[in-house]
C-alpha cells in the first residue's frame, strides 16, 4: 500500500458558506438485548444527535458528527445542537476551517451560552458536536483521514487549536509546543506504522452485567481468538458475583491475557477502596471509574488505599480543568478519553498534550454509536504528533452498530486498522438515519421504548 | 406580629395527582441597560424558564420555581424540564411530597438521563428546578413559608431528603443527624429572631462593570445610606480600572463598610494571585470566583499563596460533590450556594450540611431573576435548623425585576425581612409571564435581541 500517497484537496471558493447545521435525534432499542447493561446504566438504548454542517460548496462537501446519549434525553441534546445555528450558520467555510481553535472558543465562550455549563453537560456537549463536524470537513477538505489531518499538522497549529484558558499552571502554550516540535521526529515513521500495523484494540464485548456465565465464558473465549490481549468486565452491582465472573473470566482467558474491571461510579470512597481490595487478588489491569466522575479527590484517595491496583476514570470527565486536577492530583494511573463528551477536538488535544506531559496512558473510551469509529482517529493522532506511543495503551472496541455508519471501525488481530477515507468516520448511513429516526422511524414506530425507570431496581 | 401562628395547612386526598409540568421561556432585555455586565458576562439578557407542576386537587395547589439563565439557550433549559414530563406526570402528590428525596433520586439517578450530566449542567439544573417546584407545592400544602417548612422539619426528615451518594468520606448519615439533633436546641427562638429582625443581606446593585464611575460613586453612597454593610464590585477587565474602581467605592463607602471583589472566573491560576495581591491593599472582604469554578485544586493554590485575602466560589459549582472537594481541599473561606444550580432544595441542604461541618460560612449567590426571592429560604431555614448562625454572613442583595414576583422579596435596612406567604416565593406574576414570554412577548415582538457575539471582544 502506498502509505504517503497524495491526498486530493478540495479547493473552496472564498465566498463558501455554512448554510446549515442539522441535528436528528437517531435511537437504537439496544435496550432490550441488555446491550451496554452496567451498575449505573441498565438499560441503554444507545442514542445520537447526528449532526451536519452543510456547505455551499459545489463539491458538496459537509461535516459530520454526532453527539452520544443513551437514550431519554436525546431531544435535549438535539435542542443543545439547534441553539448553535444562530452563531454557525452564513459563517465562511475557510473562516471556520482555517481556524478551528478560534471556531471552538467563538462557541465555548459565548457569553450568554457558557451559563448552561459552563463547559459540561448538555451545552458543552452540543458544542463538541459542532465542533467535531468542523474538523471533520477540514480533514475531507484536506482529502485526509482525520487522525493523519492532525498528525500533518504543525506544532504551532495544533497550539492554535487549543484553548489554554485555566490550563496555564499545569500547561503553557509555550511547553505544549515544544512538546509537539519534540514529537516531528518520527512523525512520518509512525504514520507508516500505523497504516501497516493499525493499533492496539482491547474489548468490552464479553463483559456486560446483563449476560449469562455462559455468555460471559463464550465471549471471552472469542475474544481471545479474535487476537485481543485485554477484555473488560463490567463489576460493582454484587461483590459474590464480580469475584464469580472474573473467575470465570480468567478461566476463559487465561493467564496471559489482561482483564480490566469497570464500575461505572458505583461506589463512595469507603466502599471502593474495599471492594478494589478483594478484587485485587484477580490482578485488574485497571479499575475504571470507582467513583463520581467529578471527585477527583476521591479518586486519588482510592488510588493511595487500593495500591497498587491501578486506578482510571475519564469518560464521563466532563472538560480538561477536571482532567488537568485529576493528574495534578495523581488520581489516576491511566486515563479514557471521549470523543463526544469533551468540547470536540480541539478539548481532547489539550487532554492528550496533558496526559503526555504527566506520563499517564490514554485508553480512550468507546461502544456506545459511533464512539469506535471517532475515538480511533484521536488515538492515532496522539500516537503520530503528541504522545508517539502506543504499545502501552489500547482503544475500547465494543461490536455493536458499526454497520450504521459509511466508513466503520475495522478490527484485525484486536487491532484498529487506521482509516483511509478522508474525515472523521462520523458519517451515518442514509437508511439507519432514516430507520432509527426517534420518535417516527420504523424501528421505533410499532415498538414501544421502555416506560421511564423499568431499568431501576 | 403573631410570630408562630397556626398555618392554614391544605388537605389533599389521596388521589390527587400532579397532572401537567409545564415550562415557560422568559426572558427580560437586561443587555440594553448592561444591567449585570461583568468580566465574563457582557451583556446577559436575564432569563428564566419559569415551571409549574400543576395537580386536579380542587384547591388548586401548584408548584412554582424556576431555573435561571442569561438568555441565549434558555430554550434548551426548557426542553430539558419538558423531557421530564414523562418522569413527573401521573404521579400522585402525596406520594412526592411525603417524599421529596425519595423524588428528586428518581429523576437524578434515571439510568438514561444521568448520561447528560451526570449530576451537572442543563439536565441537572432542569431536575433542580421541578425538585424546587415539588418543594414550593409541599410548603404551599403545609401553609408555610419554605425556610419555616424546612425550619420545622425533623432531623430525621432533613437527612431523608438528602442524597449521601458520594459523601460518605467527608459526612454520613448518622453525623448529619447529630448535627441536625444539635441544632435544634434554640429552633424556636430562631424562627422568632428571624421574623422580627431578618437576615443580613450585602449589595452588588452598585458595582457592575458597565456602570460609570459616577453611577457607581452614587449607588454605592445610596446603598450605605439603605443600611448594607457590604457591598460587592466586579473586577477582572482591567487592573488599573479594579484599583480606580475599588478607591471610588471606597471613598463613597467609608471605611466601616465591607467591599468584595467578584472576577467572575476571569482568571487562570497564577494571574489570579498576581491580581488579588495587587488588590490586597484595599482589604477587600473576599474575592469571589477568581478562576474556572471546577477548578478546586487551582482555587486551593491561590488562597495560599493570596492568604489571608480570602477566596471564595460556588455560584456556578455544579453539585455536592464539588462542594465537598471544595471544602476538603481548604479552597475557600465562604461559599455562595446557588438555588437553581444545583439539583434543587435537597442538594442545598446538603451542601449546608458540609459547609456546617467544615467551619465555612455560606453567603448565597442572588441577582438574576428570582434568585433573591428564592435564595432568601435556604440561608433562613439554614439559619433555623442547620448552621444556627446570621450574624457572620450575608445574602446577597440585587434590585431588579423583584416586580415580577407574587411574593417578592423586601429589604429594610439591609436586612432580608422573612417571608411570611406560603411556598418558596417562586411564583412569577401572571402579566409578566405574558409580557416577558420569548420570543412572541410584547416586550420582544418589536425589539431585536442583541445577536450572538455583540457582547463579545
Amino acid at each position: 500500500m502506498d502509505t504517503r500517497d497524495t491526498p486530493s484537496r478540495i479547493e473552496i471558493g472564498r465566498t463558501t458558506r455554512i448554510v446549515a447545521l442539522e441535528a436528528e435525534d437517531i435511537r437504537f432499542p439496544t435496550s432490550r438485548g441488555r446491550i451496554g447493561s452496567d451498575a449505573m446504566n441498565r438499560d441503554p438504548d444507545y442514542s445520537a444527535v447526528c449532526i451536519t454542517l452543510r456547505t455551499d460548496d459545489a463539491s458538496g462537501l459537509a461535516g459530520h458528527a454526532l453527539v452520544f446519549t443513551i437514550g431519554r434525553g436525546n431531544e435535549v441534546q438535539a435542542a443543545a445542537v439547534h441553539t448553535l445555528c444562530a452563531l454557525v450558520e452564513r459563517r465562511g467555510v475557510s473562516e471556520v476551517l482555517d481556524d478551528l481553535g478560534g471556531f471552538a472558543r467563538s462557541l465555548i465562550h459565548d457569553s450568554q451560552l457558557r451559563w448552561l455549563g459552563p463547559e459540561k453537560g448538555v451545552m458543552h456537549m452540543a458544542i463538541g458536536g459542532v465542533v467535531n463536524a468542523a474538523w471533520d470537513m477540514a480533514a475531507r477538505r484536506a482529502g485526509l483521514p482525520l487522525w493523519r489531518f492532525i498528525g500533518e499538522l504543525s506544532p504551532e497549529q495544533i497550539v492554535a487549536a487549543i484553548d489554554f484558558r485555566y490550563l496555564s499552571d499545569a500547561l503553557a502554550p509555550d511547553e505544549a509546543l515544544a512538546m509537539l516540535r519534540r514529537a516531528e521526529h518520527g512523525r512520518d515513521k509512525r504514520i507508516t506504522e500505523l497504516l501497516q500495523r493499525g493499533y492496539p484494540a482491547y474489548t468490552s464485548s464479553p463483559g456486560w452485567l446483563g449476560y449469562s456465565d455462559e455468555k460471559l465464558a463464550q465471549l471471552t473465549r472469542q475474544a481471545v481468538a479474535d487476537g485481543f490481549r485485554t477484555l473488560k468486565l463490567k463489576v460493582g452491582e454484587n461483590l459474590e458475583d464480580d469475584r464469580r465472573r472474573f473467575t470465570i473470566a480468567r478461566a476463559a482467558a487465561g493467564e496471559s491475557i489482561a482483564i480490566a474491571v469497570d464500575a461505572n461510579q458505583r461506589w463512595d470512597v469507603a466502599p471502593a477502596i474495599e471492594w478494589i481490595r478483594a478484587l485485587a487478588p484477580f490482578r485488574p489491569a485497571w479499575i475504571e471509574e470507582p467513583t463520581s466522575p467529578d471527585d477527583v479527590l476521591g479518586h486519588a484517595a482510592i488510588r493511595r488505599a487500593a495500591a497498587p491496583v491501578p486506578i482510571s476514570t475519564g469518560e464521563h470527565t466532563h472538560n480538561r480543568v477536571m482532567f488537568k486536577q485529576l493528574l495534578q492530583a495523581r488520581a489516576v494511573d491511566l486515563l479514557h478519553i471521549d470523543a463526544t463528551r469533551v468540547g470536540g477536538v480541539n478539548e481532547n488535544l489539550a487532554i492528550l498534550l496533558l496526559a503526555a506531559k504527566f506520563g499517564v496512558p490514554v485508553f480512550p473510551h468507546a461502544g456506545g454509536v459511533g464512539l469506535c469509529e471517532m475515538v480511533q482517529h484521536l488515538a492515532m493522532a496522539d500516537f503520530v504528533a503528541i504522545g508517539g506511543s502506543m504499545e502501552d495503551r489500547a482503544i475500547e472496541y465494543v461490536d455493536h452498530l458499526h454497520e450504521h455508519f459509511v466508513d466503520p471501525v475495522r478490527i484485525r488481530d484486536g487491532r484498529y486498522l487506521a482509516p483511509t477515507a478522508p474525515g472523521f468516520s462520523t458519517e451515518m448511513r442514509e437508511a439507519s438515519l432514516h430507520g432509527f429516526a426517534w420518535p417516527d422511524g420504523p424501528a421505533w414506530r410499532f415498538n414501544t421504548p421502555l416506560p421511564p425507570g423499568a431499568g431501576q431496581g
